[in-house]
């Protein structure tokens, strides 16, 4: 500890020379108190697995940081389950809630009490038909629009004249932006949709719905599948058809496996769309910051949709973590 | 130390029987080397001395929670200088710049080359025509209609049948987007706009706007100035007329003197609507994050106009600060 405290006295005597400080009153509050309920849904895979496996890991970091935090995470397999958590948590002391929904609309009135109780809220991806100040005090959430927009104009740059099959999620309004977006990007272009279908957001429907399209269709150049998840079961439909006309597909979110690919140059997936589980962690940061660095916090957050290329995949691989 | 570090293991104790934690090889790279550039607008007063003294405090937070990290904190009185400014950091290594422009149209080529060098930008409150990925990695800014509806919703609750003068800043999108959102929060009311005019975010120029007002308008229930240095000189407009019939008036930022008003429940001034100089330390923290914590910040992160009661103000106030 003593040569890091040594090269923090350099670094401080560096900037000063640079600009005057300010006087210890802002100081961190570095001992002071807090109890953070992270409330996310259960899972030891798929997306909600990263998102576990990104509230835990950011647990350790900001107790390590912070001295007086005790962050507590609790996992729930559905709404009724996730209320009662709120309850628990609550009684248990928490300063700060940050609250990833399994299911918004049905617990709105539970954050609501917890809101009541002068509990920091945060709440993150999934938000309920009101999302304002009267539920949370911050909300991050990525950008479902642009998931769709970044994959389109992918494709529309890459290959302009695909002949595109499309498999959608749920017929619920997260699925209608990311298609939305991504008509709006290929608008005009001479790219072909041959078809769209439902894949659920699972592997194995979408594994079904590739079938079907793969009998269909002879010549396929890109799919466009919206989830890493469903991307598994394209994949594998493909492989099993031994069909080699399609040049490569995008899916979306981050998962480990399809960044692993990106970053291997791996032909038939060249790229993946960030809807990253790791977004659990950024609102605990900022929730955290609140308290202990009095910066402001409170607002509306949406990440980009970023395209994870060869280049910059490193950056979103989590090699322990289940997603 | 070692008592901290008796703490933190307990700590993680209490943490891992709740929860199982993640290996070692995600834990914060805690000596990573980065260089952090900060260039702000030159100034002693006013908001953006706020903004100085904000950036200078979460440097020195900043560098003592990352020992790897080296923050540089530059100041500049205008565009030219500013784009110089940019050049120097560039040449001193910088990974990661965070920037609030004095002026950004006339910089955003000198932004787009420190992105070119695969910089890592962030964007802070005055944002150019395109602000999008091409020019930054993250944008955090303040909610110019919020500010402008948060002040007009109080109004209308508190005071619905008010008689009330307003004094706009100056004829740009701020203004305009601040004006519309207090538009439309008092549509359909009973609250009479006596005046609109002009006070070009100046003391003075309030001042004398007011003066004017006092004399136009023999009785005014409220001032809605946009800005608490205006509210500075409207204060001192209505104590030397020695006006009795105003009941308050809303400015807006946060300054230290107005959100010392508000604490000590001065009735001229009941309220504040943030639009707060710390949002350059939360620009900080999130850049931060980005290299140190690895959770996605890229981004468009639109801060509330918080309004400043009584009850929160001590949270928003910085006796240290010079605004």
């Amino acid at each position: 500890m003593r040569m890091k405290k040594r090269e923090f006295g350099l670094l401080v005597a560096t900037a000063t020379a640079m600009a005057p400080f300010v006087a210890a009153s802002s100081a961190r509050a570095a001992g002071k108190s807090l109890v953070m309920g992270v409330s996310i849904p259960a899972a030891d895979h798929g997306w909600t697995g990263g998102v576990v496996y990104h509230a835990q890991r950011l647990a350790k970091l900001l107790m390590a940081e912070h001295p007086g935090l005790r962050v507590i995470v609790r996992t729930s397999p559905d709404a009724t389950n996730q209320a009662n958590a709120l309850e628990d948590l609550t009684t248990e002391g928490i300063g700060a809630l940050v609250i990833l929904p399994t299911n918004p609309d049905p617990l709105v009135n539970a954050i609501k009490q917890v809101k009541a109780r002068n509990i920091f809220v945060t709440l993150v991806d999934r938000s309920p038909s009101n999302n304002d100040q009267s539920v949370r005090d911050l909300y991050v959430g990525g950008n479902n629009p642009a998931l769709g927009a970044v994959a389109g104009e992918y494709i529309r740059t890459h290959t302009p004249d695909a002949k595109v099959v499309v498999i959608r999620g749920l017929p619920i309004p997260i699925d209608q932006q990311r298609q939305n977006g991504f008509d709006a990007a290929i608008k005009g272009s001479k790219i072909q949709i041959l078809g769209r279908e439902y894949g659920n957001w699972s592997r194995d429907d979408a594994f079904k719905v590739m079938q079907d399209f793969l009998t269909k269709f002879p010549k396929i150049d890109v799919v466009w599948c919206q989830d890493d998840d469903m991307a598994v079961g394209v994949l594998q439909a493909i492989r099993q058809a031994k069909r080699t006309d399609i040049q490569y597909i995008i899916g979306g979110a981050g998962s480990k496996d399809m960044i692993k690919k990106v970053m291997d140059g791996d032909k038939m997936v060249p790229v993946d769309v960030l809807y990253p589980p790791a977004m659990v962690g950024t609102a605990m940061i900022l929730t955290a910051a609140n308290f202990y660095d009095s910066v402001p916090v409170r607002g509306n957050y949406i990440l980009d949709a970023t395209l994870v290329t060869r280049q910059n995949a490193k950056e979103y691989y989590f090699p322990d973590s289940p997603y």
